[in-house]
């Protein structure tokens, strides 16, 4: 079974090309130095690579069971969960006032990554306790802020996010979960009846209670999604005094069987089968929606975050296999004897490929957290709006463009692996198939695409996006001295996403943008991991540092990056030869 | 679970655009027309609808189970196959002379496709039986031939494949078993020892012999490649009636928990544990691998002819949930009701490429048997060689380009899905684990893609590829009267397939080859593809169905083939940023 090693001196290298410097001057980040940021970080790798990577194959096998009503997760998951409880992992971000740690997104989006590069089930837990914290802290009333956050900050309780339905997934206006005014519990309180799927951790085993965070429709509220409410409904409702009290009337009917991510329980989950749940109005009626839009820029990057871990486990397991098989001559020697494969070119593009991607999705990532912390804690306010809107443009690509890393690079791990690849044992499949769930939740990435399209560029009139690319042209130019041969190749790619740019612009109607979306996302991250690649190298000062660097920006630049040409034909092709088609031609005959 | 029907009509139509009329002009075939063909296709497709598409969700759950020391297959696969056996579909390409139909190998091919794509698990049953018959029908002595070809023929009893060993992956000079003679036994007759990993239906309940084909090392053979020899080692020790005598000193020990194909047994096997399994020479001794070589094209031919069957697969049951699902307004008209997602030009980006790229490898697996049969039937002698060129030319980017067309396809399959996509019970998943395996074994991809620029390029200088070329030129100048817009975009590719080439012969080092290796082969299939899918449209008579393949050659020209330029990119950027970095430095530190 393959180990993990959390990557700590890529990840400083990259927190460092993505504006740590900066993010460590803001307010409340002034106490904060690098050496603490790169101690915090091995701390977490040690619980990472000693607790959590070692029960990813066996949480995968064993999976969690719904036993008598309530699910168990794999053995050695509640105990893990205990050290990460103690460790004070789960408060990292969040408000020192209620027993948050305060530190920046930057710091959690890379902590973010290691316990989602070793155990991405696990992980799933914190991520979602983080969601309904977030929604909390934004939009609850002080007495539900005390009431909650300190639980879900210290993690003795965890968090859920209640969205879909059957026929509300990625359009959440159907939703249909009914919540009823019951000013005989109070006010603001509600009975809360419906059914939601895919809810990630709606029970276990972790911990004593469970916060859900549910959308639901007051009676009479307006159709669509200006009708939907959020609701804070507990697992066990809450004592007088803060302690556990009456079960609430909410449970999980059953667990769905997935390609991965087998120790997450994804739940069915039943409301008021038994009169009602209990559940507790947040904010004002029928901004259910909007709340959860100002979380969506953190949970998207997390999901993001996701795809970086997996992929960063997926190459480390192929260079450890490929650096000990031997099999074939030596390409270079004639009638040598057989080596290790990562000797091999064809093996070598595959690593190089993997290496790269990885940290291209991780320079993005870690970029995006940088804004978010900007947006929340600069002192100057147009400083900070100027980064919210940064961070919004960013979020879709850090979403759906590392999530497909995650993927692509998992797969060819497999590849890499030759047949052991297939076998489940070598454990290169399990990190495709948890990978694969990535591109999917927190908005499909066609939902990504079209955001950015659509709210993240033809809004603004492409304004943020041009000033990200001057920023990549201006890492470009000061490559120039030092490291020759990398300017060219990123200014081709940048000349690639001007003209897609242009394109799109000029065709916004929704069907040329929806059509446009995705070529158009890949080719901005091929462009913006590229940058943030040349802009590593440039930085890094250790002089194997500086040239492993170098040699992963130039293989990005001149292997991966040409591939904006392909996208660009295809966004300007248009929508045309994709809905020319009726849909009965589709069907085999 | 999605259901599945053989596209009849689009089989029909390739098989059209890839020369079918031309192949049933030759000797041996001359008594085959085209409504035969489409004919025996239907039955095929009903067999495949009524009996194999429904065991191959089922079949997945149970998998193949090791009980007892044999394997037992899932419920209803013996049934099954004996249905095929009975319908007579196990010697359809084979010599008439043991009781094969002699129906040409593009014949062969469709129903191939239809088979591996109904169920892909029981469709490596007969895929490894032909391999078998094909070793024996061209290295066998007469009385071999008299001996095992008609049950084989005749599906009565099954053949294998035993060549992989645990240090011998797509290195078979490693190969370990040993042959040592047994002149007690009579002449040409060894005793076997040794154990080979990867074995597919190496044990199972489908028929009452299994026919081994074993690599292994006679004692005092010279050292690798040139010392390994061929034995038939059968389960069953044959009477001299021909009947089932003595069990042989074989068994599988072991079955591998693979993430796919589960009902298809991957055996561990154990060879000669009690004293010796006895094994009958094929050929002359030292010769096996080179034998082995003569099987390979239609091997590599039947791999690619999964990834086609799987991508069909996963494209019909995307439809079907495209066409179904109701989530989000049309794009093209504002603040419209919901319809159904096939609307959404995203999903039919997916749908689009699923479908371009499931025709594209389906016209490139039937290309390359047309070549296979003109090479084996021809009436001329040099035409014959001619033919055996392009098959040789074809094989490796009929086996990767379509594997990996069968493993993205899936994956978008997946995507198509949404949340669903990730439950198994949906079946778009199983499609993907199924698929995965299918750029692995047979030759890696890898090794495919250096077959292609070592063996069928750089040897020849570069002649048969650009023969082929030079006919996908003629394709887009004959469009141009008919179909105006496909020739521009064909000769684009064309340009880059030109200057890959060049680059290929112009650094025939084995670094430079291997590097470019990957690169080469998907910018070929991709041109190639390209060019396939216009002649089928210029071909198409029937209204309906020349707009729908006008339409599919369109959107893979102008959306897909643009891709080529990122691949000549990476060709032309060599091995130096592949093999810069020491390999110590691929580790995580």
């Amino acid at each position: 079974m393959p180990s993990y090693r959390a990557p700590i001196a890529d990840i400083m290298l990259a927190l460092r090309a993505t504006g740590l410097a900066e993010v460590l001057t803001l307010p409340g980040a002034e106490d904060v130095c690098e050496d603490l940021v790169e101690a915090v970080l091995s701390e977490a790798g040690k619980l990472a690579a000693d607790v959590l990577a070692p029960l990813n194959a066996p949480g995968d096998r064993q999976g969690s069971r719904l036993e008598n009503g309530t699910v168990r997760t794999p053995d050695g998951f509640a105990e893990a969960y205990g050290h990460f409880v103690d460790g004070g992992w789960t408060g990292v971000p969040f408000d020192p006032e209620y027993g948050g740690q305060g530190l920046p997104w930057m710091v959690g989006t890379a902590l973010n990554e290691i316990w989602q590069a070793a155990n991405m089930s696990f992980g799933l837990a914190p991520l979602l306790s983080a969601g309904a914290i977030e929604l909390l802290d934004s939009h609850g009333s002080a007495e539900q802020k005390a009431q909650w956050l300190p639980k879900l900050i210290s993690g003795e309780w965890t968090g859920t996010m209640n969205l879909t339905e059957p026929q509300a997934g990625s359009d959440l206006a159907a939703v249909r979960t009914k919540a009823v005014a019951a000013p005989d519990l109070g006010d603001g309180v509600y009975r809360i009846f419906g059914s939601k799927i895919f809810i990630t951790y709606g029970d276990h085993d972790l911990a004593p209670n469970i916060v859900h965070m549910v959308l639901a429709r007051i009676s009479d509220a307006p159709p669509g999604i200006k009708g939907i409410s959020l609701f804070i409904v507990p697992k066990t409702l809450p004592t007088a005094e803060g302690g556990l009290g009456a079960a609430n009337d909410l449970r999980c009917v059953s667990l769905e069987d997935k390609l991965g991510i087998h120790a997450s329980p994804t739940c069915v989950m039943a409301f008021g089968d038994q009169g009602g749940a209990v559940g507790y109005l947040v904010g004002a009626a029928n901004h259910g929606i909007e709340y959860m839009f100002t979380m969506m820029n953190n949970a998207r990057l997390g999901v993001g975050v996701q795809g970086v871990g997996q992929a960063e486990r997926a190459t480390q397991a192929a260079v450890e296999y490929a650096r000990a098989r031997v099999q074939g001559g030596d390409a270079s020697v004639r009638g040598g004897p057989s080596v290790s494969i990562i000797h091999h070119p064809d093996v070598r593009r595959m690593l190089m490929t993997m290496r790269a991607r990885t940290q291209a999705a991780r320079l993005i990532t870690y970029l995006t957290a940088a804004a978010l912390d900007t947006a929340k804690r600069h002192a100057d306010a147009a400083l900070r709006a100027e980064a919210a809107t940064r961070a919004a443009l960013l979020t879709p690509i850090a979403k759906a463009w590392s999530t497909e890393a995650g993927i692509d690079v998992a797969n060819l791990g497999i590849q890499v692996h030759g047949g052991q690849g297939y076998i489940e044992d070598a454990g290169a499949a399990q990190f495709l198939r948890d990978a694969r769930i990535a591109s999917i939740y927190e908005g499909t990435n066609g939902i990504q695409a079209i955001d950015l399209v659509g709210r993240k560029v033809l809004r603004d009139g492409g304004v943020a996006a041009r000033a990200l690319a001057s920023e990549l042209a201006a890492i470009a130019e000061r490559s120039a001295a030092t490291l020759p041969g990398l300017q060219a190749p990123l200014a081709d790619g940048l000349a690639d996403l001007e003209a897609a740019l242009e394109w799109v612009l000029s065709h916004p109607d929704a069907v040329s943008a929806q059509a446009a979306a995705t070529p158009f996302l890949t080719l901005f991250g091929l462009v913006l991991g590229g940058g943030l690649l040349v802009e590593q190298a440039v930085i890094a000062t250790a002089e194997a540092e500086k040239a492993a660097a170098a040699t992963t920006a130039g293989f990005f630049l001149r292997h991966l990056l040409p591939a904006t040409a392909g996208h660009l034909a295809t966004i300007r092709a248009g929508a045309a030869d994709l809905v020319a088609l009726h849909e009965d031609a589709f069907v085999a005959a």
